[in-house]
């Protein structure tokens, strides 16, 4: 590891305010390094981490964390700030388990003010704690520092429209790199462009505010004057209307890796008590080449070499790439096949879609609700939409998918990728609630392939379907296996007959079932189908069971093994296994399966549990 | 009822296109004499359709429905759409069981384009009907009406930045009377006020417009320093910005009461084939003194005296009122209490807590996510929030409630207003997810009181709980009964002992439960809790009671049916009666209480046939 003797000496908040400020530019060298082999090893979030160094440098010089709050947008640019809030030796544990977290956690240090995961929660959350200050009579700074792709998301839209009337003394940091995950689309990242463009805007501006402070005595009606001028002309000048318009004042834009010029602006803004934008442009990928050149690959990463950039090699064909060729292979011979993704064109896969089919391909941001009822606008209008969100993602759009999709029972197929459990970005990115939020809905199917195969065909089976359908698949790779059974709606699959014990699982859990029950006389069903139910395989299986054991990566309640006991009703006894209601931490996904109870060893001894119980 | 040629001659759109312009205003006039008591008698919106009958001409005058399509935000503003569409024979059983419906239907006519109830879909929706137009070589007209108040929903403003910079030949059209339900709040509401004041703007614009067609012949230089003046102005002059920084042409503000004018700037919108803004001016209530006064009042109302406005009185004093008298006496003792809206102070009965406590209420607008994360923010800064949201408008919300709150184990009140059947709304308005998607969430409390005293008691012990709580409460009232046992944490009350059979309820169902039972050997016990359960109930009824009949007035399927069902596991046997998974249609309360068969006399007919099975 390269040396890092500044950094090594903050164990706390008040060794970094001891840290003079003409040793940062040594300090983020420090960090830099740190970061590169730090991610190197454990895989995590690299670009945005390396592009907010000075800015976080900034922020904890200009405000006196944990008394003022820093709400960081997203979180996972909070590296820095860990670090200099005195948590670097827990680093080598970097989301790991038991180790620091890769987001910022409340539970973890004063400092981390909010949790995130999430796009588009810190002006909300900025806001709460605002308004609570002026209840409690408290007064202290309140910084949302959020990246320009989540402004792109609604919920930013609905904090900054309440916030620009409030008269709050709220500062929001506009983290400004023109990347979310992939490169913003629309209208507000075309703003950004323009006002990052205007570099005369400044120069003209401080040259008005200037005049008017050289001027020794100006009447009240001269100032305004020249004020209401100035206001003029900023409309003449500058793109920044859209803040402004909204009631915030805008200062900036500010180069984001010029830790004086951010100090300046910072307590600048922090004077003002009233609502600001601090617009600061920085480099996702700042200082290692390799990001700079390539931030999406860089974005979220595993351990690759720090040298070449060269990642380690997954572990075989992820189901983000299966459903993409499969989807890519359906639409070469279906004009009416669309693919819509928010923000996330290469972690679903949908790349390869947008790459052979660019006139059918929509990325329309962090804006998973508009993704969804936008869907249902093409559903109604004769297309035939597949919408790739991550499961946890999906939670934004549940009353468009209620409303917009199911209510009408239009033909919108959701790919939920990440579903279940999804290792080391832990408790705010599990899919285990999908099962039962589409479970009970109207009109709608939902399907968990368990190879990779089924995945491609059960695409297909939901593009035919004419309704709403869902299928969820886990982050990495399903099983590789031939298609035994064709797909045919609610119908589930037998691997192995109905014995005394028989175990129900559903997607990825299906290999754990497998596996567990090697060589043990007990049946295995793949339930292909979370709803409708497989009755026909469910009266079978009741036939010759004497216990059924549920096994699903998702939270019980509500899910399969609920829904498999409510048809039961006693008769067979069942066993529910799954994910419990207490948040699963952050680790490696077998380790997280293993917190569970999942995992295929502890599933066979409960298995072999009951074997001896019925005996 | 007033005489009305004009409007009964229109038994579909050829008939209304036959009607020449110069008898509009007849026209317009039927129309509103024909609203006023026809809503006067069936209750229902009245301010928003009075306020849309000249535009509503205009924009069937200039699109041809249903092969142009209008999709109309909100959609309680659809009637004289619904009239000139040929259905008004049907307006006697508006809102009424199998009548016509106060929303656009799909399912009801095929110029109702897209289903919508909740507020803010309307663009997203249009959006997806023109991408699906490019992708299938159709061309054609759509339209999105939506009020200033759906504005402030995040949803719009994800699909106006999409929007914005898609070049789709979108027409959205602002329905612009500074009036959501409640006023609207935010920035963006004062934006759209600013412009309606600059009426020299429009007169300036018409100017340079005029100028620049006096030229006979100008070379393109000339013509462009033109245009780029013109543009300058614009940022002089007014305050369009907002939308025409986001990528639209701005077209307006045009007197939404004038169809000439309307059917002018509509055209000219169809012509242009890229996103426009057409923004109308209207008056809520319009045409109807007692309602342009108070539009709140008239917005959705009950049947009423359309000479005097005054309504019928309700049957007693309703769940909203209880909850907010509580809250306003719980915050009496209590500074750190605060309660939040989105747009529905009246409604869920908060402004009584506003005038209150002013400083302390908080209206965001039709924002609920905003509201919720807000909400997250305030309890981590040590306030005592109460977000008071109708059920199936929480569902907005739902990711915010698991990201934002339960995940953080925030102390944050959930009033769910509204649950359960909502009557003459319909489908769109039902809140019958909420214990499903409330119920499996870390950390929460559900409740469901089942008096109006313990809606009371179990504010006061939300608010002392300390982590995330909700209380879900139906329209109306419940029954009145003195609080015969302290609100503790899972208890439920047993109401009449266990016997052979018993009943469990969850809040309204309770009154149904005891007049079902009535004079019966059955035990009935009120489920106080949804989350978490009372094992030791549970337990108590498990030793007498050989079936088991849960009551809820919600889905079945992950819901107290299902949670009791799996506790049991089959010992006593359960049977769940609730809301079944089908959309249930709009006609009053206790008529869909008979369609799910959950009225009184079904309940006590199923209880009587298991009695009859147990023996």
């Amino acid at each position: 590891m390269t040396e890092t003797p500044l950094l090594d000496s903050i164990k706390g908040i008040e060794d970094f305010r001891r840290i003079d400020r003409s040793a940062f530019d040594a300090l983020a060298g420090e960090i830099r390094s740190f970061l590169v082999e730090t991610v190197a090893h454990n895989g995590g979030h690299l670009a945005s981490n390396l592009g907010v160094v000075e800015l976080t440098l900034a922020l904890h010089t200009a405000f006196s964390s944990p008394e003022d709050r820093l709400v960081f947008d997203v979180g996972h640019q909070t590296y820095v700030h860990k670090l200099i809030t005195g948590r670097k030796a827990e680093f080598a544990a970097l989301r790991k388990k038991d180790g620091v977290s890769g987001f910022p956690k409340r539970a973890e240090s004063p400092h981390d003010a909010f949790d995130t995961g999430h796009a588009s929660t810190s002006i909300s959350a900025a806001i709460g704690m605002l308004r609570a200050d002026a209840m409690l009579a408290r007064e202290r700074s309140v910084v949302a520092v959020v990246g320009d792709g989540a402004l792109t998301g609604g919920l930013c839209f609905e904090a900054l429209n309440d916030a620009g009337q409030s008269k709050l003394p709220l500062i929001v940091v506009l983290n400004d790199n023109d990347m979310s995950i992939s490169h913003n689309v629309g209208a507000m990242s075309r703003h950004l462009s323009k006002i990052r463009a205007s570099g005369s805007y400044q120069r003209f501006k401080s040259f008005i505010a200037e005049s008017i402070k050289r001027i020794p005595k100006i009447g009240e009606r001269v100032a305004n004057r020249i004020l209401r001028f100035k206001n003029k002309i900023k409309y003449l000048f500058l793109p920044n209307v859209l803040f402004e318009e909204m009631g915030f004042t805008y200062l900036g834009p500010v180069d984001g890796h010029d830790v004086g010029a951010l100090v300046r602006v910072l307590n600048q803004a922090k004077g003002l008590r009233h609502p600001v934008v601090v617009h600061a442009i920085t480099v996702k990928g700042k200082g290692y080449g390799l990001a700079e050149d390539d931030p999406e690959k860089f974005h979220g990463i595993g351990s690759f070499d720090p040298e070449t950039g060269a990642c380690g090699r997954g572990a075989g064909k992820s189901n983000s790439k299966t459903f993409a060729q499969a989807l890519v292979a359906l639409a070469e011979k279906d004009a009416r096949i669309a693919a819509i993704t928010a923000a996330m064109p290469s972690g679903t896969g949908l790349d390869a879609f947008a790459a052979r089919f660019p006139t059918r391909f929509f990325d329309v941001g962090i804006a998973e609700e508009h993704a969804v009822t936008m869907a249902a606008g093409m559903a109604e209008a004769g297309a035939k939409p597949v919408v790739a969100i991550y499961s946890s993602f999906l939670q934004r759009a549940y009353d468009q998918i209620i409303h917009d999709v199911c209510l009408q029972n239009l033909p919108v197929v959701f790919a939920v990728d990440r579903a279940g459990l999804v290792g080391e970005d832990g408790e705010t990115h599990h899919g285990v609630y999908d099962m039962s939020y589409l479970g009970n809905l109207p009109n709608m199917t939902v399907m968990a392939p368990s190879t990779q195969r089924e995945l491609e065909e059960m695409l297909s089976f939901a593009l035919g379907l004419g309704a709403p359908c869902a299928l969820r698949y886990n982050r990495g790779s399903l099983r590789r296996a031939p298609l035994a059974q064709k797909i045919a709606l609610g119908e589930w699959e037998t691997l192995a007959p109905p014995a005394q014990v028989t175990l129900i699982a559903a997607g990825r859990m299906v290999e754990t079932a497998l596996a567990a029950c090697a060589g043990l006389p007990i049946g295995v069903v793949s339930a292909r189908f979370i709803k409708p139910l497989d009755h026909k395989t469910l009266d079978a299986v009741r036939e010759t069971s004497k216990l059924v054991v549920t096994l699903e990566d998702g939270v019980v309640e509500g899910g399969l093994g609920t829904a498999v006991r409510a048809y039961y009703d006693g008769s067979p006894r069942v066993v529910a296994l799954g994910i419990p209601e207490a948040p699963v931490p952050h680790a490696t996904i077998a380790e997280q399966d293993e917190m569970c109870g999942i995992t295929p060893e502890q599933v066979r001894r409960r298995v072999l549990r009951a074997l001896e119980e019925l005996l």
